[in-house]
């Protein structure tokens, strides 16, 4: 399954396009498939349906999913992209991760503490004045420079003009830049969420695999002015689900793919990063795993980061086994070298961009050169909160003084506003695995680095990993909200004579992080972006734009059929059925994480067994989609994309529409569960569009 | 699976002992894998014990193994080693295939047409016997007859002694020799099939899967002077079945595997046999197929061939794959090195064994130089029964004549009843699938030797096999028990003078045949089965008795666990229960063959769905296991193996316990299906060992 982590981790931070074949494809809705789709499906998509369905998607912007399903603001995502929010609102009494929640009545609904929702309102092509701010003479790092200012002030003019928020993104590698301008919502409550258990049935063992039986769901209200949202742009429930040979389509957010990078990108990447960045989940996840042993409310405490670093460290061991698979990466080869090959075939193309791959493949080498200090002078691995927001406040104070096209990304102007409402979350922090987490990953960049490097030295100040943290943890008051506001709102003066020793130790190290990224993009990072964006337009001019963008976690539309797989011998249908949940609770004696909650054991004699409870299809999709729903032709809910199968986690590099699988809970399922094992009979009809019993 | 046409259809002919590892092996039951049991399991196994799963156990002639379950004579064994029988005594009108069966009183049970079980009675080790036939001075052909010689004249020796069926066998590649008495059966009756479609659901792409929801199991009464057979060997029945991680066994008759082949011989199948094998294969699965699509009919008349065909088929592919697993290969030639170093390492043995592979290569290369001849002058591979008969009776009448020691194998006086048995079958023939069959193999042996081979000069007569065989098929009378009986009797004199068409072609090759089975005994056989008993010897002297022998459809136990395994990027469960049957079957609409019959839909809710219907353990198990009992410690009947899973089709060369997995029926389901769904309770307390109710 796929949510923010598996996209914060990202290691290919320059994202590079593919002459599309079979249901591949996360596609803008600028650039909709349509020819495919008209040539497979015989379907074409009117601009009210693809705009209807944009409207109706959701971004969650903790690293999910949604989309609205009813006129009155109701929003369905995972329980796994709910996961954080629910641990947040959950205390040691009362923990709604395991027991569920259901708010009977909208006075019982729990506010998110610190969730962004995103609809993506409309969309402008910014090439040529993002590409015209690079003038000619410009070092690389000029250029890079140029880029991101021209882009910090479309996005700052747009947000004074419609007062949405507005993202510049880089599509194409470069090949093209977007104004992307969002509705933005902040005030979201819980109104349903299953037992982890059952939403997560199978735990980490049957993570990204299928077939599956789980009921990864969770429904929020949106709120606007403390009024419900109310809007035409809902999905509308079809409580039948998809049937097999079925045209389906997602439209969610995927976060992040790599299927155009250089070899020279996808060399270092197999033998340096992802051995690295396995070591370093491996570690963390052992911190974890020893903190939550230590009782019960340390384990639920544990619980969410847990869970994600689980599913990072199943994906990431999954992409990894791709990139050492020999026919893949000979295939890779196969396409770079045809695609070289009709540039360096055509003199004009050549001159362009004929020296762009030597250009990645010298930057990469710098980058092994130097992948310790890029490593490991970072604490961005620690997955710490505490030092996160030490480290935002210290660089917030510095930025906020310049003018906003200087600023590095995440403090623009038109940045802010998502910025403080996540640094002035009202979520609570855990200190004592806060301290195990820093610990670790100070422990490491000393095993990494070494004494004496500037970064350790100014990190650990003489002192040993362990205590500095100990003691740091133990007396920081970084924990509550209202102290970092005052940081902020004191500004470099605050900030700067601050004596918490959290924010001491980020503003030792923020001046060795800024060399440190000053370095990346003046050898890697500027080189690279040059270069790709030249790869780019080069892909523009052999292939035309007949493609889609590797994914950025904005909204994108895959399109494929619901159909089975060859699996393991045989085959794997296209849908799973309640009654295959309870044969996998037996055939493990309903041992952990195999055990059902109370509720499906004592009424299971009510349920419709033969219900559909998870599907597959062919649509492309990777981390982030999650939550994401799957609708028919008619435009209609038919279900929610939670986990791509085993064989799909190659799918960052390459996507193989025999075994490539995207999972999804039914909506069938979700009606039953509702309305025969929740009792949420109102929720139910609220999903159905049936007239609202007077509970609701 | 299993049963014997993967075992008919074997490679190596030449069978080859390993230090056995893990759970692995299939061990004979004069030198049982004590020391692994005491020391992995803290169990040993007495005499008695030993004594009573052996007289228990029952091997199916014709490819599979059972064993008794009740004190009168009842014998339990799979549907599908039963379905020929079932085949054969199905009607156009009436097809127990696939409607089942049930005998409600001892006087509706269906006598079986050619059914002979063995019950293994005693073993003698006769090694110094067979080995001491062989004189110096003796060439290999001189030293491979001499050795067959004195092993018919010892079968026929004890045969006249004790009126026991007498078989030597050879294990461990001619280290040592045994003979092996049985106890016949062959009034053999029907008493219960349930419908192929749960006996088989899944049908061909299920085989050799796991998880799996079959009902594999078919019961006959084993009578003896009309009366039914009463014993006290037979095997108490535990209606629980067994739990995760419990110790059990499997006592059944393997048929062959390859684990012990010399890297010559493993690149030989690799590049050679296997590749044609499938071909040859492929091509009578499509006659079968054309010809079953022709109606209902020919469906039926084709299902049990198919079947077995479609089995070996995949089987192959599977142990095909592992042949072309660089990972295997490696791992087989470190073995060979290293014992080849060994005995290289000492005088001794290097002059005793040291060639011996080197010989083996030899004859391997010779063997695919004339590789064509030796493959395509045959019909052995036609799967045509009437053209078998004709080739039975041709060979039997000029083998009859000589003395016992020198005629070929299959017609030693020991042998002779079962042939005859078999030979005169009432068995139904299907002349236009004979047809079809015949033309296939010969167009084959045509076209891979042209028409100036002499085989195919004397096969076709200057014919087309089209017309040949259409013109052969349509007059014979072969398909008359009485006729191949009157020809038999009427000896060389009726046979030599006979005009039916299929008796002349078999005359007109069998010269041919002959020639080339004395050309590949003086220039293979011969000299890889002394260069194996060398090594043989040779894995004595280096490793002890300390393995066991490759399998030879004789009587072996293994031992293992029932645990799940790693697959698919999750975990398979040890079991499944009767709610996967129904999740399999709605997840794919009840679309063939996932469809269920009709008391499964009808009578759902009186089954306790939670009942486990099949289960894997680590039992070390290939082809001609079909049907064996697994046992507990106690020696009572816990389940019956129907499969292994995907992962152990490579067992064929090689074990892995953490993966490889034997798959079996559940005896709780085969009670609950009884009881519940077939109405079949006295059937049902026969086997639990309750007095029997009054319609029994």
């Amino acid at each position: 399954m796929k949510r923010i982590l598996t996209f914060i981790i990202v290691f290919a931070l320059f994202l590079p396009c593919l002459s599309a074949m079979a249901d591949e494809g996360m596609w803008t809705f600028d650039n909709p498939p349509t020819k495919q789709l008209r040539k497979r499906y015989n379907f074409t998509p009117t601009k009210e349906w693809l705009d209807h369905i944009r409207l109706s998607s959701v971004r969650f912007n903790d690293g999910g999913s949604g989309s609205f399903v009813s006129p009155d603001g109701l929003v369905l995502t995972n329980h796994h992209v709910a996961r954080g929010q629910l641990q947040k609102v959950s205390t040691p009494q009362k923990d709604y991760v395991t027991t569920g929640f259901y708010a009977r009545t909208r006075a019982e609904e729990i506010k998110a503490p610190d969730l962004e929702l995103n609809v993506l309102i409309s969309t402008d092509d910014v090439t040529a004045r993002v590409q015209g701010a690079v003038k000619s003479g410009m070092d690389e790092k000029q250029a890079l420079d140029a880029r991101r200012g021209e882009m910090a002030r479309i996005e700052k003019e747009s947000l004074d003009s419609t007062g949405l928020r507005s993202d510049v993104i880089t599509l194409y590698q470069g090949g093209e830049y977007w104004l992307y301008r969002y509705k933005k919502y902040t005030d979201v409550r819980l109104v349903f969420a299953p037992e982890e258990q059952i939403a997560f049935f199978g735990g980490d063992p049957d993570n990204f695999t299928y077939p599956r039986y789980d009921l990864d769901i969770a429904l929020f209200h949106v709120y606007e002015n403390d009024k419900p949202v109310q809007s035409k742009d809902y999905l509308k429930w079809n409580s039948k689900g998809p049937a097999d040979g079925d045209l389906v389509f997602v439209s969610g957010n995927p976060g992040s793919t790599d299927r155009l990078l250089t070899m020279a990108q996808i060399e270092n990447e197999r033998d340096y990063l992802y051995p690295q960045a396995l070591k370093t989940l491996n570690r963390r996840l052992n911190v974890l795993k020893t903190y939550g042993a230590l009782g019960p409310e340390q384990a639920r405490q544990a619980g969410t980061l847990r869970l994600g670093l689980e599913n990072a460290y199943k994906a990431e061991v999954g992409e990894y086994k791709g990139l050492l698979d020999k026919d893949i990466i000979a295939k890779k080869q196969k396409d770079e070298d045809e695609f070289r090959k009709q540039v360096s075939g055509n003199p004009d193309w050549n001159k362009q961009f004929g020296n762009a791959w030597d250009e990645i493949a010298a930057a990469e080498k710098k980058e092994i050169g130097n992948f310790k200090q890029i490593r490991f002078r970072s604490l961005s691995r620690s997955f710490s909160g505490l030092m996160t927001y030490a480290q935002t406040i210290v660089q917030y104070v510095a930025e906020i003084k310049k003018p906003d096209p200087q600023r590095i990304d995440g403090f623009h102007d038109s940045q802010l506003e998502s910025l403080k409402f996540s640094l002035f979350s009202p979520a609570p922090v855990y200190p004592k695995q806060e301290e195990k987490l820093l610990t670790d990953s100070l422990q490491e960049s000393l095993e990494a680095l070494g004494p004496d490097d500037p970064f350790i030295k100014a990190a650990l100040n003489g002192g040993q990993p362990a205590e500095v943290v100990s003691s740091a943890i133990s007396s920081t008051k970084l924990g509550d909200a209202a102290f970092r506001k005052s940081l902020v709102e004191g500004g470099e003066q605050a900030v700067g004579t601050s004596t918490d020793p959290l924010i001491v130790m980020a503003r030792r190290i923020d001046p060795i992080i800024r060399e440190q990224r000053k370095w990346t993009e003046e050898n890697i990072a500027g080189i690279e972006a040059t270069a790709e964006e030249q790869i780019g337009k080069a892909r523009f001019a052999v292939y035309g734009k007949s493609s889609y963008p590797e994914a950025t976690f904005t909204l994108r539309l895959s399109y494929g059929t619901v159909t089975g797989y060859p699996m393991n011998g045989t085959v794997a249908p296209s849908k799973t059925t309640m009654f295959g949940l309870y044969d996998r609770a037996d055939s493990f004696d309903n041992k952990s994480p195999f055990n059902l909650p109370g509720r499906y054991v004592e009424r299971r004699g009510k349920l419709n067994l033969s219900t559909p409870i998870n599907f597959v299809s062919t649509c492309d999709i990777i981390g982030g989609n999650s939550g994401s729903p799957v609708v028919n032709r008619n435009g209609e809910f038919v279900g929610i994309i939670f986990d791509g199968n085993i064989e799909s986690l190659v799918g960052r590099f390459i996507y193989d529409d025999t075994t490539n699988r995207a999972v999804a809970v039914d909506s069938a399922a979700i009606i039953e569960a509702l309305r025969k094992l929740y009792d949420a009979g109102p929720l139910a009809d609220e999903l159905e569009g049936r007239p609202l019993g007077a509970a609701r």
